[in-house]
């Protein structure tokens, strides 16, 4: 079909976390074992079919009324988005041409890379250093754009905050931190927000709030850039539905409180789990941890555990080929996960 | 902010139709006056809490086979949207690279130029005769791509069969029929996909289907088509209850069709009642009415209409701003808007 862009048509597309039929524990995509706010539920129940025939608030009014309350910043540094995947496409489409380039580390969430593809732009890969910080070069870069998620997806780590100032402070252009798993590691970079007229932070709603399915994201920035974003976004991008259970889940701070505090001591525990199984456990922030067995393919493990009905995710990737990445569920999966594991080391 | 793209800084941006606070009847945006079919709400709330905090199918498997089994397609001819704006904005990533060409008529959706703009492609307008039929201009166009809505939006025009086929078979590239309104119409190019590899049917629905606060559309085309498209969408673009709902609302057929012929008589009964107080009444296959008052300016009609209750819409276009487009609402509702221009000129 010569009628489709040649990018596109050489262009592989994101492959996202599987979902296959039948009944698994489902840890490959980062997902929170945990159902959302009640009161979301509650609020999604609630939307009369008024709310149905018409269309959505085209700027999330309500919903993003409540981030600025609850993020803590203007009104006017607020964009909603279809998950903070629709986030990230607002700041390609709005800042890259065709040729510019982003800069990401390596690993990191793929996504980035896709998208700048399809906008025609470039991607500068600075490889990660043997303990997963930040190399000399990313900070050098000149791009136009950078996009670094803190903790960084797949490996969990937490970048400290001098670093971000520091990238966010020499860079030539704008600087994205995707904290989708910020509220796992109780650090965070929106308070930068005030002091770097070039920043963005992403948050998104999937992870610490369980509302992977509902997609719904944001993106905090100076008024000039929140401005590009509108105008590049999909105008409806927000359903009702979602618009009203998200305000919900913001406000429920205790109730996401509690489930960050479980599985952040889930995650330690099978952390120290595997550690007495004798992997090598990378220190994680998120909701997730990485880790390398002691003995072992690690893609065979994987297919071992999906047996046993456990999806985990591996990464065929030079740097994580040999590694695991176990999403966090609940205590009782994760110490089953661990005896699956045990069998597996005693075979 | 010079760090944003020219083109972004330069844009404007969609301009949605308004959403003031307060009670009016809502006219000014083609929704439909009709609840969304019993069953679409049902499955809405039979949504359990696990469709919330896991990601949504990144394909839309479920909805989709439904798509095609009503749309009487191939399964691989079908991808879902988050409404059909989003699959606009897929048609135009994978096919419009920088400089390339869309190609549409005017007076149409002005959204399809606004996404042009976004991807640096420039939009050739193709003004329509004086009775909104096709120019022989568009025909000859070479643009790499074209999009036509039918029936045309802000018109209501139903361009025949015998012009779609002959602006398909004619085209250098790829041409897109958006059938946002086509079940108002009783005409649609479905039945030619077959034929063509180069054609693209987009449906909604937001209008027939009374679903536009959950955003779902669909793209219908060859498999290499969708192929692209599903390589540039969003990876989550649908979230868990707009699928589970709008597949609900597809399958009930009957009560579609019963909406349907109620919009379809009030709009005939409304333009008669517009014709007899001296409106100059363009005919519509649509759910709304373009309509030119006998005497007296659209603007200050359509404001005298906001004052007492009716949001309509005017477009300040050069046809359209001595015109104002209604949508059609339910029976009752039209009965009383005449009456209040019967009074406004009567003044």
């Amino acid at each position: 079909m010569s009628k489709i862009r040649k990018t596109v048509m050489a262009m592989e597309g994101y492959i996202p976390g599987r979902q296959p039929k039948g009944s698994f524990v489902k840890l490959n995509a980062n997902e929170n074992p945990y159902p959302p706010s009640p009161k979301a539920l509650e609020a999604m129940g609630a939307v009369g079919a008024d709310s149905f025939r018409l269309y959505p608030s085209s700027t999330a009014v309500e919903l993003r009324k409540t981030a600025a309350l609850v993020f803590g910043v203007p009104f006017d540094c607020t964009v909603a988005g279809n998950g903070s995947d629709d986030i990230f496409t607002m700041i390609i489409r709005s800042i890259l041409d065709e040729g510019d380039t982003l800069a990401v580390v390596d690993p990191t969430y793929t996504l980035y890379e896709t998208l700048a593809e399809i906008q025609g732009a470039k991607t500068e890969k600075h490889p990660l250093k043997e303990d997963y910080s930040l190399p000399e070069s990313y900070f050098e870069s000149e791009a136009k754009l950078k996009i670094l998620p803190n903790p960084n997806a797949q490996t969990g780590t937490l970048f400290p905050k001098e670093d971000i100032v520091r990238l966010v402070e020499s860079a030539k252009g704008i600087v994205v931190i995707d904290e989708a798993y910020a509220l796992f590691s109780g650090s965070n970079a929106i308070e930068l927000l005030s002091r770097f007229p070039n920043l963005v932070v992403t948050r998104t709603m999937s992870k610490s709030h369980s509302l992977a399915g509902l997609r719904v994201g944001f993106g905090l920035a100076a008024p000039e850039i929140v401005e590009a974003f509108m105008k590049v976004k999909d105008s409806y991008n927000l359903n009702a539905a979602s618009q009203a259970a998200a305000r919900e889940a913001l406000l429920d701070g205790e109730y996401t409180s509690g489930v960050i505090k479980k599985i952040v001591e889930t995650r330690d525990d099978f952390g120290k789990g595997l550690a007495t199984l004798g992997w090598e456990v990378t220190p994680s922030w998120g909701n997730f941890l990485l880790a390398k067995p002691n003995s072992g393919d690690a893609a065979e493990i994987t297919a071992y555990l999906e047996n046993n009905g456990y999806l985990v995710r591996h990464f065929d990737t030079p740097r994580l080929k040999d590694k695991i990445r176990f999403s966090i569920g609940k205590k009782e999966q994760m110490d089953e996960l661990l005896e699956l594991l045990k069998k597996y080391t005693a075979r």
